[in-house]
C-alpha cells in the first residue's frame, strides 16, 4: 500500500507543475500534496487491477479523483462554509493563501481533473474517456457531491426538507459515498468491466462510503486533533446532523460494523489484500475505541 | 439575433431543472437566467453555422460556455473576490443565496457544463466530445480563465511579477479573450472544421476578446449603473490595472477600434450578419461616447 501511495503522490506532483501565475498553482498544490491516505485513488486503481486493467492506464483518472476530493476540502474549509483552520494537520488553504486564491484553487482543481484524464490516458478509447468524465460530472456536481454539501450545511441550521433520518441518509450518500462510488466505477470503466462487475463494485463503493462517513462521525466524537489533523468535536458544537447525534454512539458502531461486513462479503471472491487491509484498519480503529 | 437569444435561454432553462436540494439549483439558475447578451454562446453557434455545422448539435456546448461564464461571474462577485453587490442589474448571487451557496453554485455550474455536453450532443462523435471538453478544461482552468483572474486580483494590490504592460496583456488574454476563443473553437470543432478554419476563428475570438475587454474598461469609466447593471467606477477606486488606467482613454479607444478593424477583416469573407451586428454595436457605443 505504501508503494502505491508513493506512486500516486509522484503522479499528482507530475500532473500539477508550478508555472506562472505561481500563486494559484502553489495554492492548488499545497493541499493536494499534504500527506493523505489517498483512499479514493487507491480504491480506483485496485478496482481496475482486480478487473484486469493496467495501473498506468487508470493512474490519471485516479489522480483526478484525488484532485476532486481535495477541491471539495479546500472549499469546505472556507470561512463561509465549515470555517476550518486546519486540514491534514496543517493550516487550511485559505489561512495560507487567502480566501480569493482558495476559491480559485478549488475551481482550478475541478477543471484540471478532467484535463489530466484527457491528456494522459493514451491507452483508453475516446468512448472510455467520455464515460469516465460523464461519471465524474454526475457524481461531482449538483446531482452528487455538491447536493450532499448543500444539505449538510442546511442541516446545521436545522433546515430540513425531509425527515432527519432521510436527510442524514441523503448527506451520507451524496457527500461521502459518491466519491468512493466514483472511484470504483472509474476503475471498472478503465478496465472495460462488464455491467455486472460495475454493479458489484458500485455496491461496494456505496457501502464503504456509508461506513466511512459513520467512521468519520464517530471519530469526531472520540478522536484527537493529533490523530485526525483537523478540528475535533466541531459536529457537536455546530449542531451538525451526524449518525452519532441522531442514533447514538453504540448504534453508530453497530451500523458501521454491519456495513463493513457487507463490504467484506461483496469483494470476498476477489481476494484483494489492499481492500482487506483498508477494511481491517477502519474496523480495528473503531473497535479498539 | 433576438430569436437566437430566446433559443439559448430556452435551452439553458431546459438543461438546468430545479430538483432537490432546490436551493443549489435555484442559486445556479438565478444568475444563469438573468437577461444577458449571451455573446459567447451566440458566437459559438454562429461559428458552427458559418462552417456548416447544425445549430442543434452545437447548442449544448454553447450553453455550457454560458454556464462557465456565469460561474466565473458568481465567484468573481464574492466578498473575498471583487465583492460586487450587483450583477446584470440585480443583487448578485451571494446577496440572495448567501456566500456558501454561491461558492457551491459556481462549483456546480463548472461541473454541469461538460455534463450537459456529454448528455445532449447525440450527433457528435466521442472524439469530438473529448476534443470539446479538452478545450473547455484548458481554457477554463489554471492555464486560462483562472490564471487571468488570479493576476487580475494581484494587480489590484500592486503585486506585479511582470511589467504593467505585460501583466495587463496577460489579464486581458486570459480573463476575457479565452472565453471568446473557447466559444469559436468549440463552434468550429462541432462543425468538424479544418485546422485552418479553426485558426482563423481562433484569431477572431482572440482579437474580439481583447477589444471586448478594452470596451469593458472604457465603459467602467464612462457608463452608468443603469446601462451596465453593475457597480461603475470600481476599477478606478480599487486601483485595478486596466487599459484605460495604463494608456489613457484616447489610446484605449484607438486600440479598441484597431482591434475591431482586424475582426471585420478576419471574418469578412464569411458575410456573417450576426458577427457584423455584434461588432457594429460595440463600435457605435464606444464612438458615440
Amino acid at each position: 500500500m505504501k508503494n502505491l501511495i508513493n506512486k500516486i503522490n509522484e503522479n499528482l506532483d507530475k500532473f500539477l507543475p508550478v508555472v506562472y501565475p505561481e500563486d494559484i498553482f502553489k495554492a492548488m498544490k499545497y493541499t493536494l500534496m499534504l500527506p493523505g491516505k489517498r483512499l479514493r485513488p487507491i480504491m480506483c486503481i485496485e478496482t481496475s487491477r482486480l478487473l484486469g486493467g493496467s495501473e498506468d492506464d487508470v493512474m490519471p483518472s485516479a489522480c483526478a479523483i484525488e484532485m476532486l476530493h481535495v477541491q471539495s476540502l479546500i472549499h469546505d474549509d472556507l470561512p463561509c462554509m465549515d470555517n476550518d483552520d486546519f486540514r491534514r494537520g496543517k493550516p487550511s488553504n485559505h489561512k495560507v493563501f487567502g480566501e480569493a486564491n482558495s476559491v480559485l484553487a478549488g475551481d482550478a482543481l475541478l477543471t484540471m481533473a478532467p484535463q489530466i484524464i484527457i491528456e494522459n490516458s493514451k491507452n483508453l478509447s475516446d468512448t472510455q474517456i467520455v464515460k469516465i468524465i460523464h461519471e465524474y460530472t454526475k457524481f461531482a456536481g449538483a446531482y452528487g457531491l455538491i447536493a450532499g454539501q448543500v444539505v449538510d450545511i442546511e442541516s446545521e441550521g436545522g433546515k430540513l426538507v425531509k425527515s432527519a433520518e432521510k436527510t442524514l441518509e441523503f448527506i451520507h450518500l451524496n457527500k461521502t459515498a459518491v466519491l468512493f462510488r466514483l472511484a470504483v466505477r472509474i476503475g471498472a470503466i478503465s478496465a472495460n468491466a462488464s455491467e455486472d462487475e460495475l454493479k458489484t463494485f458500485d455496491e461496494f463503493g456505496k457501502k464503504f462510503g456509508l461506513a466511512f462517513q459513520i467512521y468519520d462521525d464517530i471519530m469526531d466524537e472520540i478522536s484527537s486533533f493529533e490523530e485526525l489533523g483537523k478540528t475535533i468535536g466541531k459536529d457537536k458544537i455546530s449542531g451538525k446532523l451526524t449518525y452519532v447525534s441522531l442514533y447514538g454512539l453504540d448504534n453508530a458502531k453497530q451500523k458501521f460494523n454491519s456495513l463493513l461486513d457487507d463490504c467484506y462479503d461483496i469483494i470476498e471472491k476477489y481476494n484483494s489484500l489492499i481492500f482487506n487491509e483498508i477494511l481491517d484498519k477502519l474496523r480495528n480503529r473503531i473497535n479498539e475505541a
